[in-house]
């Protein structure tokens, strides 16, 4: 990876894990409730959402500071949907990120809880942000962004229609619903709520829109690809653990090659909107550039 | 029931009953969340939050069609919390209100997205009001409200509590806690949400918020001596079903006639409070009356 992008996802990922147990210092919550909830937002993980919204307003030359708290609010929404997609009903993982799961540890009651707790704290985080630099009608703009995109038409019904799609094959629309909406809305929430925060224009906000969802797509066709050529001890999985129980992936749909001109095509599509919002390009490019081009 | 209150109750259960499922119409959701969602909201209840909300908004001589999204969204987050809490997780219950609960019919993973679907959707439909009687700052306020109220330090933070008291004997300050937060704090939640879209001082607000504490707490004082001298056949449930598996309540901890001084107490102060807002009284007065007189 190239280092400038190294340095700056090592930053943002110690920015935000310093700050997310901050967040809840003075608050008055039940001892075992608040213990659940950062046991997982201690879990780990890229922090790749944070990354994108702080980049974002780095980009439009704005101090990413501004977006420390969103950005956890954006976080405690992703870890709140791990921690009910692991629960026995639902993908019943015991272990994640080489830890136990959160009902494994806190059991199943306390899991659906904390969940429960993250993602409504996450709104409620947004509305006492006390910053100069925000305005009522920005915050009120990213409870909007941010709860449209984890809710029935984001992120919530794209983890219905994945379940419902369990065990049979999918068409490529179905298959592109389920990413768009399953993972792509909240990480295109990440980067549209970074602009907002950096006060850009309703035209640079609808082409960064247009830009996260392209990145988005790329980032799920390259998982792909790298489960049929990628290099098994860096990818962290068996290659080919795809191909079992039915599993429709790009590959599968369209063949390897058919799915590397996908990525290209998403990629070019990527750097032109990318190329018309009036910011800084670069670290938003090198991701671009970075997901494409990664071997795991 | 006082003829005035009943009628109000039932006007306003049509009017919320009626707007509930028009809110997702032009939406774009997975048709079985969809479906498993309003499942829940259609299952009936008394609507009291909707009720307190708009009775809230009429005693300041304001038009109550202005709070009907946000005693749906409101209505929203407590059918979330009755679809959690009936989990077999949780308290494991099949039937609610002579249906089938919604794990029971959608099955455990749909029950679970339905619950995070609908609270989330309720921030997002409060933040999309399009009314001109309704300013940014009021629908950021109402976003805080409503949160806080639903969150780890409310309603998720009562529910622990509950769970963890089970089986134990309480002291009066834990029975409390979780009166005021598992069910207390959504009430005053649709309180004073009715003040903010009224545009009441934050004087008045303040003092509607510590009415509908002790509105609360008569309530539930209430229905535990209900369960101690109450006719069975009016409330539905056998007599001293309380006095089973430990359960702690105010006739238990403080004997029957301490119970019933208790809600004397908090209704005196409930009134205090009420007639220090410039509203009309009328309305919430004979509400107050009615939950300490109420036979079931």
């Amino acid at each position: 990876m190239n280092a400038e992008l190294t340095s700056f996802l090592t930053e943002t990922k110690e920015q935000v894990e310093k700050r997310l147990p901050q967040v809840f210092e003075n608050l008055s919550i039940p001892e075992t409730l608040v213990e659940a909830m950062i046991y997982s937002l201690n879990a780990g993980g890229k922090r790749i959402r944070p990354a994108l919204l702080l980049g974002t307003i780095q980009s439009f030359g704005k101090p990413m500071e501004s977006g420390l708290d969103v950005a956890c609010a954006i976080e405690m929404i992703h870890t709140y949907s791990l921690i009910h997609d692991d629960l026995p009903a639902m993908d019943d993982d015991d272990m994640r990120r080489g830890k136990p799961t959160n009902h494994k540890v806190y059991g199943e009651a306390l899991a659906i809880l904390a969940g429960d707790a993250l993602l409504t704290y996450s709104f409620e985080l947004i509305t006492q942000l006390d910053r100069e630099d925000i305005s009522t009608e920005q915050k009120l703009l990213l409870v909007q962004e941010i709860s449209k995109a984890a809710g029935p038409e984001g992120m919530v019904g794209g983890q219905v229609a994945d379940i419902e799609g369990e065990n049979r094959s999918l068409s490529l629309d179905e298959l592109v619903y389920i990413h768009q909406h399953k993972t792509g809305d909240l990480l295109t929430a990440a980067i549209v709520s970074g602009a907002i925060i950096a006060g850009a224009s309703k035209d640079d906000i609808a082409n960064l829109r247009m830009f996260a969802k392209e990145l988005g797509l790329m980032f799920q066709i390259k998982d792909d690809i790298l489960d049929v050529e990628g290099d098994q001890d860096l990818i962290g999985k068996p290659i080919g653990s795809d191909d079992g129980n039915n599993k429709s992936t790009y590959p599968n749909l369209l063949g390897l090659e058919g799915a590397k001109k996908k990525l290209n095509e998403h990629m070019s599509n990527a750097k032109e909107y990318l190329y018309k919002v009036k910011m800084n390009h670069g670290l938003l490019l090198t991701l671009t550039n970075y997901v494409a081009e990664r071997d795991h």
